[in-house]
This record gives structure tokens, C-alpha cells and sequence, in this order.
């Protein structure tokens, strides 16, 4: 017998219809004598409707309260699959994240989890019910509700699984797995069996939108074997595990791109020390992450320093960089909103020379320009002009992956 | 400096636009130099929305969830109001259930209070902040959450108001004041200054939808001043206090109808000792509310004993009649559901001989028929066909009352 924590988003509980059909599966799951934990989202599209409910009573809403609003999608979809499945004959307790005791700091609207208590959940498990956990929610230590952020039912589902010990987590999406690459782009993309947590890390960052950031990390850190696959069938999707031996003979497992960045340059900018402290600074004060950097120094002693911020953030950020521009006397600032980033990730890279050369070539056969690169130890990425960006996706499979559906 | 505990019900924050009419509102009674709990009830059709939700996973729904579920409800008007009020520089924070403490038992859908901790609310509002609380909801020993049934946010409020030894409770609803009778029946019916607990328990409990009797009995029990007003006016409108001298010189305050009852005559019971508990005893254990009861002995032995119960528990109490009427030998059951139940309260009737008397003649001279009769203290109820109900209530309101249109 198994102890799995299974998670279910916001579209495999987007109404009436579909909480009946996820509790026909749980308790399916239930009579293969696996304990179980399911993790709800809220219906989809509730959380964006709350949001814009809050907007249209105060137009910058309180953090808290806006966390007190919220929360409560998750409270009614986890309160509707307690139901279905009582009522369908498998016992189930739903718990919120104050119940549980899923506690948090406070930052509301991104807390991070402390520690999960696993009491509650236990003496339920022990007597024979399934129980049904909110996700996206904890507690302070003020008894103030928490969330964790957009998408941040995977990692409550990913944490209860670590402080459960549980065999596995399975993460139930619309999608049947993680790709080689996003299949609206490229075509010959497929589903990969098994991927390591580093190289889910790398593409999750990079805007493949299967898994929160932060439930890979949490995985990674506690060991908890994630399996993301389809609520919609029983086919078998990626395993999301510790890194494997075999793993590092595949050169590049995914390709990726991102166009929601927007592109700065502050011109002949002095070169003196401690000038990317007083740029990125402020910067990182206003909560805005910077992705790339890229600093030429040039002979006269100035230097040209271009970096990348999510387009969200892009007018903030130029309120800031035309400012400092200013102050630490740098010729101009230029900006690009029409670029896009493609990644190349694989635990292949470690070891194998070459692939980002091959990468590079690749791009320039068929006429792409890069305008940045950035590497880490299992991926690189360029930026590129924004209109080249499926081009730069399908050859960039076609040279690394290739197009045989193998699986 | 007054401590002032505010109840709004579900219309007076229907929508975004009301809310936003509330926080100004309670803005302006805040600059006024008061002290501020504003407890406020689920959007209008909320609750009625999610219930529905609920009947649509599950045909009985589990009671426990069902609570968990209706709750968010008022957990969104919270944070929606107390966002409202600190948007507006009105400082403000919410609390739900389980965050004051609202201790009750564990009948979920019907709970009640037990106790209060005021230590949260207190520092909060001697932190200058306007306290807005969740009606309706509570929280178990167990850290469920609990609701106290429908038109609890009443009760919610003026259980707050006497935990917080407040000096008035506001019961902000969508009439002006609690009226003699209801004006769209007798369009003579005005709007009453004062009344006294014990009458408005009696309204409450026949039918005048103003309170929810639970909260009338609390604010009696722990003398809460209650005033009833709209949230659409500054005028005053019906205070609800303890009993005054000059209270006694108004024969009836109120005239009122009750149309939501069926009638059940259990036909020739041979009549035994001990036969009044073995037929409401298994009625009680279905929780169904038996309003009045009258027996009448004959000289055979037999006895017809007729009594009424809530339209929505008449099929449920058919069946365990019809069962109980073959096992006790009764000859028959005949029902009627088209009956309703005409009232006049008035704490004069107490010193006053007479009341009743005049009630049965003014409805005999305009032909009325009575089919049962029931007296209390403060108050004479007849049962009567309810083609009769409208004009029953005029006569009586012309007899008791009059159609001056003072105060």
C-alpha cells in the first residue's frame, strides 16, 4: 500500500462536471488500496474573476485581504471533491491550509512554506478517508492566510508529499506530460518518459508552464518523485526524479523559448566598480528579477550594459533605468520589447564539449542573429528578434532532438 | 467614544459598486469618532449559488463540507469591504470565524455560539482599525468551520456586540425598521420606534423576516440594544430593547402571517397516556419543527389531535405520520397545506383582558373561519384558510393598530 498525494489544476476542476469525474478517478485510485492526498486547485478562471472583484473595490488591494480573497477558489473546489466523494462512497475530510497547519512566512500573495504538520492528516488517513487539502493556501504565525503565488498548488501538493513521505506525487494537468518542446511551436515535439529535477528546473524557468519553479525545487530538495501526466487519461506521463546515469546521454532534452521578456541597454555607461551594484540595486528593491546580463567593456572606458526584465515589469523597471542613467551619466538608454529567449537544456551539456557551438551554427544557417547569450552548466540560451522565435525552436529540435516520436 | 458593532446583509453588499457604498459609509461613521465591528453577510445569491453547486456534486451533500463551502461566501465580502475601507484611508482589517474565534459547537448549518474571543478584535481596534468581521461562521473545537444557519450574521453581530460589551448593535438591512405588519399586505402598517425583546421574538419566530431569532434571543439574554435600520437612509429606524413601562399601554404591536405551514390531523387516536410522545418523539428526532398542536378529546375514547409543521418538512412528516397513524390505530390522517397562521403580539395583552376575544370577532364579522387557536403570553396566533390571510391581516391591523400613519 502507497501513500500518493495527487494534485489536480484548475481546469481538471473547472466545473461541476469535472469534480464528479476527478472524484470517479480518486476513488478509483482509492479501491487499488493507495492512501490518498488530492490537492485542488480552484475552479479555472475563479482566482482571475476574485482578483478582478478586488480591482474593482480598491485599484492597489491590501496583500492580506487579497489573500483572504482568493483563497477561498480553492476552499470551494476542495469542499465540492470532499462531497462527490463521500457522497460517491469513498469517505473524504477536506482541509485548508490553517487546518493542515501549512505554515508560512508572511508574505502575502508569494509566502514560502516553513513546515507542514502531518497530524490532522494521519488520524484521517488512519481512519480510512481520503483527504482533500487546498492547495495554493497556508497560515502565518498570526493565523492570517497565506498564498503561495500563481501555480502554487503544485508546490503545496510537492511539500505535503515531502512532509507525508509520500511514494509519489502525481501532478494532474491538462497537458499529458513534459515535451521536448512546446508542440504549438514544433510540431515534433514529444513526451519525455523521465526528466532529472535540474533539467526541470532549467525549463520550468524558462517558461514551460507544466510545474511551478518552486514545487521542482521543493522536489528536488526533499527527493519526492513527481509524476505530471493528464487527468483526461491513463496514459503514463513524465516522471520528474532524481538525476540517473543514463540521463547524461542525452545531449539536449528540451527546447524552449519565452517572449515575455523585454530587452534594456544603458549606453557608454563609465566602467567604475561597484556600477552593477547601483544599477541592479534598485532594481531588485522594486522586486523586479532581472534574467540576463551582459556587460562590454569597451577601450575608451565605458562599457555597455544590457540586460533583460519581464515585460511586466518592463515600465517599471525603465521609471528606474532612465533615472539612473542619469545620475551615473551614461550616454542613452535603448530598449527592445520585441525579443524573445530560446533555451537549449540538457544534463548532456556537462559533459559533452561543442553544443553550444552547435547551437550557435545552427541559428546562423538559417540566418538568425543573437543578440545575447547566456550559459549555465546544463543550458544555453540566446536572445534573439522576437519574430524568429519558432523558426529558432524547430531547428534547434530538428539538430538536437530530432523528429522521431519515439518515446 | 462609542464601541458600535454594524451588521450588513447580503443586499446592502450585492455587488462591488454597494461595497464600495459601505465602506464609505462606515468611513464617515469612523470619522465620527467611533469604534467600528462591521460584520458583514455573503453577496445576495451567493450562498443560494453555492448551495447549488453543492446539490450539483452530491444529491445529500455532506453537512461538515457544505459548511466549508458556503463560508467563502462571507469570507469574500470580508476582504472585499476591509480592502475597500483601507483603499479609502480608512484603516481595516479582516477576520473570519476561526481568526476571532468564534467558538460554537459542531451542528454544522445550525451551530451555535458558545463563546467569543475578543482579544483580536480588541487590539485591533485599539490599533485604529475598523474590525471587519465574517457573519455567519464559526469554528468547532476541532477547527472545523461551522455555520449557524441561515440569517446567522444576525446573530454573528449581536453575539460580537455583547462579547465586546458594545454600546449599540446596527442592523443594517433593505427594510427601514421593523413594521406593525407587512406592508404589502396592509398597506396601513408603519414602522415601529421601539419594541421590546420579547415582542420582536415573537415577530421573529411568526414569520417578520426583519431578524433572525436567534440573535434576538442573544441580544435579550445579554441586553443588547439592537437597532434595525436601512442601509440606503440616515433614518433611524426600530430599536429592538429590553422591555419599558410604557410598553404595556400598546394592546398589539404587531400583526403578522405565516403562510410556510402545513396542517395534519391524526383522526380518531384511541387516546392513551403517553400518546403525544410516541407520535412527536420520532417528528422531533427528524428535526422537524411542530408549531401547534391542539387535541380534542370525544367522548368514545378517540381523540383528534391536529397539528402543523414547516411546508418543507410535510413530506418527510407525512411519512413518518401515515407510518405512526397505522401503528397507534388512529382511523385515518387527513392534511391540508393550504393554511396559514395569523398573529397579533403585544405586551398589553399581558394586563389586558379581552385581546382575544376581539380577535375572534373582528375575523367572524368579515366570515373568516378559525381553524386553530393558540395563545401565548404576548401573543394570539389562529390558524385559517390562506385565501383568507391578506384580508385577515388588514382586519386585524384596522382593529388592534389603526390606520393613523403616526410616528
Amino acid at each position: 500500500m502507497s501513500l500518493i498525494v495527487q494534485k489536480y489544476g484548475g481546469t481538471s476542476v473547472a466545473d461541476v462536471e469535472r469534480i464528479r469525474y476527478v472524484a470517479r478517478r480518486v476513488t478509483a485510485c482509492r479501491q487499488r488500496g493507495d492512501d490518498l492526498v488530492v490537492v485542488v486547485s480552484a475552479m479555472a478562471g475563479e482566482t482571475n474573476r476574485l482578483l478582478a472583484l478586488a480591482r474593482d473595490v480598491a485599484a492597489d488591494p491590501d496583500r492580506r485581504e487579497s489573500d483572504v480573497l482568493v483563497s477561498t477558489g480553492e476552499q470551494v473546489t476542495t469542499a465540492l471533491l470532499a462531497m462527490a466523494l463521500t457522497h460517491g462512497g469513498c469517505p473524504a475530510l477536506s482541509l485548508l491550509g490553517h487546518q493542515v497547519r501549512i505554515a508560512t512566512d508572511s508574505a502575502f500573495g508569494k509566502a514560502r512554506i516553513r513546515s507542514i504538520d502531518d497530524g490532522r492528516i494521519r488520524a484521517a488517513l488512519a481512519a480510512g478517508r481520503v483527504v482533500v487539502v487546498a492547495g495554493f493556501q497556508g497560515v502565518d504565525d498570526d493565523d492570517n492566510i497565506t498564498t503561495l503565488g500563481r501555480g502554487g498548488s503544485d508546490t503545496s501538493a510537492v511539500a505535503l508529499a515531502a512532509a507525508l513521505r509520500a511514494d509519489s506525487c502525481e501532478i494532474y494537468t491538462d497537458v499529458d506530460g513534459v515535451y521536448t518542446s512546446d508542440p504549438r511551436i514544433c510540431p515534433q515535439a514529444r513526451k519525455l518518459d523521465r526528466i532529472s529535477y535540474d533539467e526541470m528546473l532549467e525549463l520550468a524557468s524558462l517558461g514551460a508552464k507544466v510545474l511551478q519553479i518552486r514545487s521542482v525545487e521543493f522536489a528536488k530538495r526533499y527527493a519526492v518523485p513527481v509524476h505530471v501526466r493528464s487527468s483526461f487519461t491513463d496514459t503514463p506521463g513524465t516522471w520528474v526524479v532524481e538525476e540517473e546515469a543514463s540521463m547524461e546521454d542525452i545531449l539536449v532534452s528540451g527546447v524552449t523559448s519565452d517572449r515575455d521578456e523585454a530587452k534594456i541597454t544603458l549606453l557608454r555607461v563609465p566602467d567604475q566598480p561597484g556600477l552593477a551594484g547601483r544599477i541592479f540595486g534598485p532594481i531588485a528593491d522594486a522586486n523586479i528579477v532581472v534574467d540576463m546580463i551582459i556587460q562590454n567593456a569597451s577601450a575608451e572606458g565605458t562599457t555597455d550594459l544590457t540586460f533583460t526584465v519581464p515585460k511586466a515589469d518592463f515600465r517599471q523597471a525603465m521609471g528606474l533605468v532612465e533615472r539612473l542613467a542619469r545620475e551615473i551619466g551614461a550616454a542613452g538608454v535603448r530598449t527592445d520589447e520585441s525579443v524573445a529567449k530560446v533555451s537549449i537544456v540538457g544534463l548532456g551539456m556537462r559533459s559533452h564539449a561543442g553544443v553550444a557551438a552547435k547551437m550557435f551554427r545552427t541559428l546562423a544557417d538559417v540566418g538568425i542573429n543573437i543578440q545575447m547569450i547566456a550559459t549555465s552548466e546544463i543550458k544555453t540560451s540566446v536572445v534573439v528578434d522576437a519574430k524568429f522565435v519558432e523558426l529558432a525552436v524547430r531547428v534547434l529540435h530538428d539538430a538536437f532532438i530530432g523528429g522521431a516520436a519515439s518515446t
